[in-house]
C-alpha cells in the first residue's frame, strides 16, 4: 500500500478509534529491523514447535519468547530449542493472559500466532495494537464482526498482519499459480478446493498421544482433540475453509482487482464421528451420546465479481484419503490435483489428460527452484519453509505481507456465512466486501519478490 | 406400482380431467403386448438411428414406423434397416406434426422420442393420451410446469413413460451401486456427477459433418448444432442435468424414499464459445457477433430429505478431457471416477487410494456379469444395450419402467430450477415433489429386475 494513503487510513481510522484501542506502543514497526528479528510464538503446541524449529533454521531470526499454559508443551518446545543448540525462550505461562504480558516487551518485534482457533482474533488484536508484526495461523473464523475486527486493529495499527496460508506455498499450487499467471489455463473459470481429510484421529485421542489410539475429546484428550473437536460437536458449516480457499484466491486475485460475492453452502447429515466412537469404543462409552452436529461433508459455492466460481469441500469425519481436490479451469485448459493430471489445449492431445508432472516442473516457481531442496526438510512438504522466510522476509522489512489482513478476514469469513448458509438449508450469503472497495487497485503480488 | 393403486388414481385423475384430455384411444397398454413388439422412433436423427439399430438386436421388437422431418436422416435410418435385413419403416415425414398421425395408428405399442429438446414433452405427452408405451430420451426441462404436465399425461393415461437415461446402465455405474445396496460404502453422504464434455464440435459445424470443420450452427449447421446450440445462446443453467444425476438419484432412492428439497446453482462467465468462434474463423464470421449466455461452468448443489448432498457439474464450453465426474461417498468408503479409485475402511490401506477395477469387477452388476459381452457392441460402451434391453422388457410387459414419470419430471426439473437460481446469482429453489408425497412409498427397484 503506498506510504500516503496508509498515512490518511492511519489518520482517519485513529480518528475514529477509541483511546484504548491505540495504547499499546507502536515504537519500530512498520519500518526494516536493525540485528536479527525477534519473534516470539503465542501457543507452542505441535504447531508452534513447527514454525519454532522452520524459524531457527533461518539466518537474522532469534525465537526470544513463548507464550504457553501447557507444562507439556513447554517441555517439548524446550527440547526443539535444544535440539537446534539454541538458546531457550523466556516462557509466559502465568494463565491464559500472559501473553499480554509478551506483548507489552519492547524486544519483541513480531509474534506468530498457533493457538487454538479461538485465541487467534484476539491475540492477533492484541499484538497488531502492541505494534507487533503479526504472524496468525490459519482456521475459521465464528463470526463476520470478529473478521471486521481484525480489519480495524491491523488498519489502526502502523504494523502488519500475515495470515499463515501455508498451501498457498504448495510446490504444485504455486507452480499452477505460475502457469496461470503466464496464461497457459487462458482466462480462469471454475476453481476448486477444500479440505479432504480424515481427521477422526486428530479429533479424537487416548489423552497420551496426539493422533488416536482412544475415542477422547476435551479435557480428557490430548493436542488438537482437547479444543478442536468441540467445534465438531457444536458447529455445522466449513470450519477450516483456508488450505481449499487460499490458492483459489492467489489465483483469482480476490481483493486485488477481484472479490468475492456471494456463498451458499449445504452439508450432509452428521454420522462419521458418532460412527467412529461406537466402532472405537461401543455404546457405553459416555461420548457414544454426544450429538456431532458438523455435517460430514460439507460443500460451499463462491462466485466472484469476474464471474468465476469456486467449489469448496470440507470433508473430515470419514475414511478417505488426503486431498486438497484442486482443480483450476480456464478457457484453455485444466489441472486436477486428484488425478495428477493437466489437459491444455493445443498441446495436449486432444480429449485427452496428460500427466501433470511435465508442466509442474516446466512452470516450477522461482521460490522452488531457488529452494526446493533446502525446504523438502521442513515440515509440510516444504510448504512451511517458504511460508516462514516470507514471514521473516517481510516481517524484517516492515513491509506489508503477501496474504494480508483483508485476506484473512475474507478467507476465515467463509466459516460464519457457511455456517448461516448451512443453517438456512443453503441459501445464499452476501460476501462482505472488508477491503471497503479498495479491491478495485490493489495489485495482485503474492510470490512475487525477489529474494 | 401396485395395480389397486393405479386403479385408484386413474379413476381420479381421469374424473378430475377434461374430455379433451382422454380422448385417444388406450387400446392395448398396459397389458402384456402378444407377438412382437411394434415400436415407432420419433426422430430418427443420429441418436435414433442408434436406438433402432439396437432395436433390431433385439428379440421380438419390430421398428414399424418412424417420423422424421430431414430427408436426409431418412435415408440414413433407411440404410439403418437395410444393414440390418430388415423391412423398412413406414415413414411420418409431412411436416413437424406428422407423429400425431402415426400416433393415431393402433398397430403401433410403443414409441422411442429421440427429436430435439423442445419435442420431447409435447410428443410424450401426445404419445401417453394415444396409450403408447413412451421412451423418451433426456435433456433438461425448459419449465418446471412441462414437467408437471409430463406427469398429469401419464398419470392420465393406463400406460408408462420410461425416461432413457442411459447412464444409470453404466457397468461401473451399475456396479457402484451394487456395492451402495449391499452397503459397502455404508451410509451415502455425498455425491457428485456432472455432464464434462467439450462438445464446442458438437455446438458447431460445417453444415455438412456433424461435429466440427466450422462455426456455423442453426439453420446453416448439420445435426445438434442446428438446434442444440441456440440453448447456449439463450440459456443459462445445467442444461443437460440428467447423465450425472440418473446415477445418483438410483443411489440415493429418490422418489423412493427419499426426495431432492432444494438446489442453488452458479455459473461462470461465458467465454468458450465466443472464444471458439473467433479462434476457429476471425472476428469477421457473423457467429463472432453472436453472445452466448450459457456460462462455461455451472455447479449445481441439491440437498436431499435424508440428509445427502449432491454436487452437479455442466461443462460443456471448454477444452476438457471427457468426465461425468462421479464420486459417490459415504460413512465406509469413497469412490472417484476421475482417478479411477476406490477406498473402503478397513479393506483398502489406510488413507490410500486403490485403482477401482478390482472392486468394480467384484461388484459387476447381473446385467453386465450375463451379457456384457453382447452390449460392448451395441453403442455408448455397452449401457444403450441395457437401456434399450429393459425398454422392450417393460414395454412388452406393460409394467412401469424402472425409469418413470417421476423420475423423469424430478430430473428435467433441475434445468429450469437451475436457471431460475443462476439468473439470481445463486439463490436456492425448493424443489417441486412431483409425486406428491408417494416418494415415501415407493420401492427402490432400478436394475433389480430378473431378465
Amino acid at each position: 500500500m503506498p506510504l500516503d494513503r496508509r498515512k490518511f487510513l492511519q489518520t482517519t481510522t485513529a480518528a475514529l478509534a477509541s483511546g484504548t484501542l491505540l495504547r499499546a506502543g507502536h515504537a519500530g514497526a512498520n519500518s526494516p529491523v536493525e540485528g536479527p528479528l525477534r519473534v516470539a510464538v503465542l501457543g507452542s503446541g505441535l504447531r508452534g514447535q513447527n514454525h519454532i524449529r522452520v524459524l531457527l533454521t533461518q539466518p537474522e531470526v532469534k525465537v526470544t519468547a513463548i507464550a504457553d499454559i501447557d507444562p507439556e508443551m513447554v517441555r517439548r518446545t524446550h527440547e526443539v530449542f535444544d535440539e537446534a543448540g539454541r538458546e531457550r525462550p523466556i516462557v509466559y505461562d502465568r494463565g491464559p493472559e500472559d501473553y499480554r504480558r509478551l506483548l507489552t516487551e519492547a524486544t519483541i518485534d513480531a509474534v506468530i500466532i498457533a493457538t487454538p482457533w479461538r485465541w487467534h482474533t484476539v491475540m492477533a488484536v492484541a499484538a497488531l495494537r502492541a505494534g507487533k508484526y503479526t504472524g496468525m495461523e490459519v482456521a475459521g473464523a465464528f463470526s463476520v464482526d470478529e473478521c471486521w475486527e481484525l480489519v480495524r486493529a491491523q488498519e489502526e495499527s502502523d504494523t502488519h498482519l500475515f495470515f499463515l496460508e501455508n498451501v498457498c506455498y504448495r510446490r504444485d499450487v504455486m507452480a499452477v499459480l505460475s502457469m496461470a499467471r503466464q496464461g497457459v489455463f487462458g482466462e480462469l473459470l471454475h476453481l476448486e478446493g477444500g479440505y479432504q481429510h480424515d481427521l477422526r484421529a486428530v479429533k479424537f485421542n487416548d489423552g497420551k498421544q496426539p493422533y488416536g489410539g482412544g475415542v477422547e475429546f476435551g479435557e480428557k484428550a490430548f493436542h488438537e482433540a482437547r479444543w478442536r473437536t468441540q467445534n465438531s460437536v457444536h458447529r455445522n458449516g466449513d470450519l477450516y475453509p483456508t488450505h481449499g480457499l487460499g490458492p483459489a484466491a492467489n489465483l483469482l486475485n480476490i481483493n486485488r482487482g477481484n472479490r468475492f460475492v456471494g456463498i451458499s453452502s449445504m452439508a450432509t447429515k452428521a454420522r462419521g464421528l458418532h460412527k467412529y466412537v461406537m466402532d472405537q469404543a461401543g455404546p457405553d462409552h459416555p461420548n457414544a451420546g454426544v450429538e456431532f452436529k458438523l455435517g460430514d461433508v460439507v460443500t460451499s459455492m463462491l462466485s466472484t465479481q469476474n464471474g468465476e466460481v469456486v467449489v469448496l469441500h470440507h470433508d473430515t469425519n470419514s475414511p478417505r484419503p488426503y486431498s486438497l481436490g484442486f482443480r483450476v479451469q480456464g478457457t484453455n485448459g485444466i489441472w486436477m490435483d486428484v488425478n495428477d493430471s493437466i489437459h491444455i489445449a493445443g498441446e495436449s492431445p486432444e480429449h485427452q489428460w496428460e500427466p501433470a508432472a511435465t508442466w509442474l516442473q516446466r512452470y516450477d516457481h522461482p521460490y522452488w527452484r531457488a529452494e526446493g531442496e533446502l525446504a523438502e526438510g521442513a515440515g509440510h512438504g516444504g510448504m512451511d519453509y517458504f511460508l516462514i522466510k516470507d514471514f521473516v522476509r517481510v516481517a524484517r522489512a516492515g513491509i506489508a505481507p503477501p496474504i494480508d489482513v483483508y485476506d484473512a478476514a475474507t478467507w476465515l469469513a467463509v466459516t460464519p456465512l457457511s455456517e448461516q448458509s448451512v443453517a438456512t438449508g443453503g441459501t445464499l450469503q452476501a460476501f462482505p466486501d472488508f477491503t471497503r472497495g479498495r479491491w478495485m487497485d490493489r495489485p495482485a503480488d503474492f510470490a512475487t519478490a525477489e529474494w
